[in-house]
């Protein structure tokens, strides 16, 4: 299954470029499990969930250790059935027979629980889109209701929720909504904002 | 039918602060038309479509005029079945009977063809996302076929579309793709991301 992410990191410093440039040898760890190609809007990693999310945390962390207001924004996508499939996306996490909803919320709980601290404290939004599928807002319920017991929802908003707590734990439910939620098959995507270091964070 | 944004301005910029405060009075013409709440991470714009679209424009032409590298990142919804329904999205756009997909392309071509120039050129992607419709991918390449024939079009990539050309262009493009393609009852969303002066432009 075809699966990856369009990531943009905004450094809200006139030193943007110094910021992200300092950051990308974050990826280096995970460049031979990632296509990467980049343009003047975005960069696009496909590769499986396991590796898309950790990836992110880290670029993320990285540039947000500048201590400069940094956010990233990134869409998430497994499934696409515009995309044709890669040898690169294969994966352990997504793609497997469907299980119980609540089974699958057990599990998610469970990973984000053993996920380790990165020591950077982060807010962030997302929306879970499901699509082709009529109990899409079964599978949407489900989520919230997991995300609701990971021990890093803050509240839901006006078409998203919102996340706060330790950047481990935040990708780590992240990659869980993604993965364990809607059809294991299915056209599924995310669309996320990570912020540290903002000045008006309540 | 509900319908709204959350929007994030992004100046990579020092003083991102005094770039966002001098864009937001770009928002006042619109005020009387929408919901307004904004916290840390983004500010949600509650109103129907023909004032959402120009209200977004409006603000990231107003911010991209400091000659700074400014990014708009919005997730525009209508229709989440999660959300109750609120008399000030009120629309003419949205929530009428579907017609023949043709003629909606037809319809799309002219309201971009129409759109006055704001002197700004920006570079823009974003993904369509048709929820809780088995037809969901005839309905992204129907609206493929109008993006191609916009004067916007960039190029496709992938899990997203590129446009580039004028704001005015560009955002009157954005707004035909989201209330003409998918049901007109039904769940619908973009996720968009609009850049001007990247130093990287292409």
């Amino acid at each position: 299954m075809f699966s990856g992410a369009q990531i943009s990191l905004y450094p809200m410093a006139d030193d943007f470029v110094g910021v992200i440039l300092g950051a990308l040898g974050a990826l280096d760890p995970y460049r031979d499990r990632l296509r990467i190609e980049t343009d003047d809007i975005s960069t696009l990693l496909v590769g499986p969930p396991e590796v898309l999310f950790p990836a992110m945390r880290d670029l993320f962390v990285a540039a947000a250790r500048s201590g400069k207001h940094c956010v990233l924004s990134a869409a998430v996508s497994r499934g696409c059935p515009g995309e044709p499939d890669d040898p690169i996306c294969r994966s352990d996490e997504i793609g497997g027979p469907a299980i119980p909803l609540d089974d699958r919320k057990r599990a998610a709980l469970g990973a984000v629980r053993s996920t380790p601290s990165t020591d950077q404290p982060v807010a962030a939004q997302f929306s879970l889109y499901v699509m082709g599928a009529s109990d899409h807002m079964d599978e949407i319920y489900g989520c919230i209701d997991f995300l609701k017991q990971s021990g890093v929802f803050d509240r839901s908003k006006n078409f998203c929720t919102r996340l706060r707590g330790d950047a481990g734990a935040v990708f780590a439910t992240l990659n869980e909504a993604f993965c364990r939620f809607g059809p294991g098959a299915g056209h599924v995507t995310l669309d996320i904002t990570i912020s540290a270091n903002s000045p008006t964070a309540v």
